[in-house]
């Protein structure tokens, strides 16, 4: 093989692209538009006899010359034209040396060979996501173990002895029983009207988007088992509740985002109920009751994984679409709308939706709940579930970004775990085990996954360190590391994550067991206040520097202990160094302008400019972020 | 990044799989089927904890663990059961070491870090192209340049003064006018009884596929712009013509396709001037008359990359399909029946199928050709014209196979055309240059593309030198390199294509001065004997040695100048080593046993084999084959 150039210490400057607004002039081009787009050539690359992009509209390829616009800094930048042919348009570029040689530049890096089109950059002319997306700090809320408040109904309804019969009630302190029946059937009693009174805790955190796993009723404490869409749990405190919420989070600038389960309801679903009760029933269609054979098959009928209480969606039905996900009176639409206001789904399963067999319905499905978002409420975010290689799913003509583990949470796992550290359940480890990575491995996966995404989706996807599906991070990470980690999910492209508790410090060896109800009171305690302190200076990065949101990206340095690269503007760039362990990294000073005058804006790391080399180094675990001034580029 | 392990001299054998029956137990598998696969592992590779394949069903990863069901010559064998959930089944496999360590392995090769999708080995269960494909060795024809029998029309319509009004008429030694309006009007009046009359030379060189260019009415001397679909052009003999033909052909068990152009036809095409004439026409809605932005818009209609005789076909038009891809009246479906008895369809431009701005109907129609293919004649081979990157396209759903430039036909050019050739128009290189490259070049552009595909589609996929739409190899080939250029397009896996007159050894510096008229006569010349032998050599080997149509392919050694590989089954296993100038090639005994006993078939390099080593070598340019035993594996 010849692999794109690999990133080492000392390596000189590399021609760079990426879809950030330095080097592309739209970001949400129109079909048809024409979009100019700029390459940087360090001027140590050598001469060169053309560049240009390769097009590939309608499958044809199509070369658009590029001419020099200007230079700055040592790098010489190129601009060509572009028409966006179809909605996805991919595009690379070629430069050609003027000893002729070819090189090829792809969102992998460099290739002297010819390259697939899988990891083209990409124009997208479809809808783009809000612009809130990018700039977001998202917080994820298990409603059952979040926070209870006072009028929270499951205390009534226990001494009552209301409380519904699948239930195991438990106290706010008892353990999480990880175990089955108790996995899914122990209620602690979270609600709704718990996350209001907690906002100002999510608004110290900078926090402005609120992910809440489902809140319809069900027969679980996860409530991925719905057994309607109508209305909102009465246990989480009901439709009411829910809006009270929603209202509360906008009025502190806090958006909220719910969680529907496209590829399956609860077996206690109205619908499925109906549907089981009378072969005739409306409802009957929107199940597979003539099982097919595979991984998913129960007996009787088709459900998620063969767990028979997920009974799988057929979405060639048009009943099922009508009442679910199209128009404003689907299920996708009416929560946007008064009263609730939400601002966007998650949307489970997003993966497996409408597939099975020979049958995949899967685009249509999530072009369907897209176009209903847009005519309900154009300006709300769409993310799909979907946690290994989600790439084909996601060139930004429905999902806006991607929940999944790939591009971040298992490379991030893998270089700062302990080694040998079991994996638990949850994250889609092979057999459960977390590989120990190099950082040259850590950018190498992320860089693999990452390439399959057009720009936008990667700065709509999440970088969770985990989420109520895995165990917690924190559990066997290397010590120190929660810098580093915390602070590549929010330096990286993406929408960083904190899952409820991980502030806390919490830890948990697999999905169940990280849903520890939250240790409220233990702010001010000496295990918990600098862990705090840590997610709070960090997740205010995003917020200071707007640049970690929409900038590009350019690594500089990886080892095997330390990596580091710029995120980059017109205003700003911001250097990022994280380390597992004592370690040094250095690049040439061409590679980056203003090092010298870099300022320090978070972390203990030494950053030290000569003309020609810059060091970067540590003495142990750290993170550490610098202000640098903005990419001098030409105007557009 | 990290790329799969480079194949390097003198490195240890590596674990290995591929789509042969070696490898997979069922090669045709129906959904829903259970299919084994097997690793091979060298005893070198150290011990294992875990071996087993990971599949992604409906996009949710499943593992199945292998065991070992043997071992033999320095290999284990290990085997997995894998169902296959859906109509293309990707899989890959995961070795874990006895120290944790992970290594994948997909259709790239050898990973430590997780790797996409798109490289995963494929189970496909659509219906397989026709047992007969793998194993043919395909001639092209160009009609007009092909041969003139006594009958041809031309002769007597040129004395009439009644050629078509476009034509320029030529005679047969006359050379070939490159420009415009020669370059398309140029008639030299070949016919397809002059086809008929040289049958014998095409079973002389052991072929048994004939790939006939199009053949219907047209204003030029490509055809690629039919005025109609219902009949043969009477300048080629008419129907009765190619009934002839392909009668004879039969009767020498020598297969015959044609030509179709799904994108588009010609702007004097009877459904386009209906069009044109009546915008309340039927054939109206078969084309684009309200042109869209872009590359391929022409004033009024939309047209193939902007030429006006060259109109683009609008699939969503029912009545389009119904005429000429749908059911038994198409015309799909017409010429495979009586009296005509074609083959298959080599179908033009492909790529673009169906494909304008935000329409994409490609899938839909290559579909539906191919389901109407299996409905008048399912023993028919379909091969799609992709010339890029055609793996999206081409996972089994219709095409069998590709005629593509870029997993064989570019990289050749490029290791084995003298360095800085110029490209010609035509193969698809970028700029019209060729980059010159080293053997590690070649094999891993090879690699990444034919990475792209199911191993059915490899094997039915074109290994041409050349095409009537490019140069000719010969024009600039390297010295001496005819035999390693032809010979790895008989030993790699795909279907060797000659185009007409290569054996010859005709140049031509673009595509249309490669549609030279066949120089017949010159057969016993001192120049053009030697090349025919070494045509007649080469493409016997396909003949006696099965295991190059449909055995696995292992690489072996890859230097600047030369690479080895083998091809295997359980009968027979060859050796190939091609050298563009002198070379030496080193790789360990242990990767390929009996290589001590292998039996020489073809070519001068030596080998030498120790109990360590075998080492392969050539004092100059060098194409060489070896036949070694079959392969001891397992029983299944």
């Amino acid at each position: 093989m010849t692999p794109p150039t690999p990133l080492v210490q000392n390596a000189p400057p590399a021609p760079h692209h990426d879809g950030s607004p330095l080097h592309v002039s739209t970001q949400a081009p129109a079909l048809g538009e024409t979009v100019r787009v700029r390459l940087r050539v360090p001027e140590s690359f050598g001469p060169l006899s053309w560049v240009g992009t390769r097009s590939n509209p309608n499958r044809e390829p199509r070369f658009d010359e590029a001419s020099v616009v200007g230079a700055a800094d040592g790098w010489q930048w190129w601009q060509a034209a572009v028409e966006v042919e179809n909605p996805v348009h991919g595009y690379r570029w070629l430069l050609v040396g003027a000893d002729g040689r070819q090189h090829w530049l792809n969102q992998l890096g460099l290739s002297t060979v010819e390259t697939r089109d899988h990891d083209d950059f990409r124009l997208v002319a479809h809808e783009p996501a809000p612009e809130w997306a990018a700039s977001s700090v998202m917080y994820q809320v298990f409603p059952d173990r979040f926070a209870k408040s006072d009028v929270a109904p499951f205390d009534r309804l226990r001494e009552q002895g209301e409380l519904p019969g699948w239930a195991i009630a438990a106290d706010w302190g008892d353990p999480v029983d990880p175990v089955y029946p108790g996995r899914s059937k122990q209620l602690f009693g979270g609600d709704l009207d718990g996350v209001r009174e907690q906002l100002d805790h999510l608004a110290s955190l900078g926090v402005d988007l609120l992910y809440l796993t489902p809140v319809f009723p069900a027969r679980s404490n996860h409530r991925y088992d719905a057994t309607t869409f109508d209305l909102v749990d009465p246990l989480l405190g009901g439709d009411e509740a829910l809006v009270r919420l929603v209202e509360a989070a906008h009025a502190r600038g806090i958006r909220v985002i719910g969680d529907l389960t496209s590829n399956h309801s609860g077996d206690a679903h109205e619908w499925f109920r109906a549907a089981q009760a009378d072969a005739e029933a409306p409802e009957r269609e929107f199940y597979f009751f003539h099982p097919s054979t595979g991984s998913g098959s129960t007996e009787g009928y088709e459900s998620w994984l063969g767990v028979p209480s997920l009974p799988k969606f057929d979405w060639s039905s048009a009943e099922l679409r009508r009442r679910f996900i199209e128009g404003p009176d689907s299920v996708v639409a009416r929560f946007l709308g008064a009263p609730f206001h939400l601002d966007g789904w998650r949307i489970d399963v997003a993966n497996m939706t409408g597939r099975l067999g020979s049958a995949d319905l899967n685009e249509s499905v999530r072009r369907t709940i897209r176009r209903t978002m847009l005519e309900a409420k154009p300006d709300t975010l769409l993310l799909g579930e979907s946690t290994n290689d989600a790439a084909s799913d996601f060139q930004g003509d429905a999902w806006h970004g991607a929940m999944t583990y790939t591009p971040f949470t298992r490379p991030l796992w893998s270089w700062l775990l302990e080694p040998g550290s079991p994996a638990g359940g949850g994250l889609g480890f092979a057999l459960q085990r977390v590989p120990t990575f190099t950082g040259g491995d850590f950018h190498a996966a992320h860089a693999r996954f990452a390439a399959g995404f057009p720009w936008r989706t990667r700065l709509a996807t999440m970088n969770a360190l985990d989420t109520h599906d895995t165990p917690r991070f924190a559990t066997h990470a290397r010590p120190g590391s929660l810098p580093a980690a915390l602070g590549l999910a929010v330096t990286l492209p993406g929408i960083p994550v904190v899952w409820a508790g991980d502030e806390f410090g919490l830890t948990g060896v697999d999905g169940e067991a990280s849903r520890t109800p939250m240790p409220w009171g233990s702010e001010s305690s000496p295990e918990v206040a600098p862990v705090l302190e840590t997610y709070r200076q960090l997740l205010r990065l995003r917020r200071e520097h707007p640049v970690l949101a929409t900038g590009g990206i350019r690594w500089l340095a990886v080892g095997d202990d330390a990596v580091a690269f710029v995120r980059e503007s017109a205003e700003e760039s911001v250097l990022v160094f994280a380390a597992r362990s004592a370690a040094t990294l250095e690049f040439e000073a061409a590679s980056l302008a203003g090092a010298d005058a870099a300022a320090p804006v978070y972390g203990q790391a030494r950053l030290e400019a000569s003309d020609s080399r810059v060091t970067l180094s540590a003495d142990g675990p750290a993170f550490a972020v610098w202000s640098v001034g903005g990419v001098r580029a030409p105007r557009w």
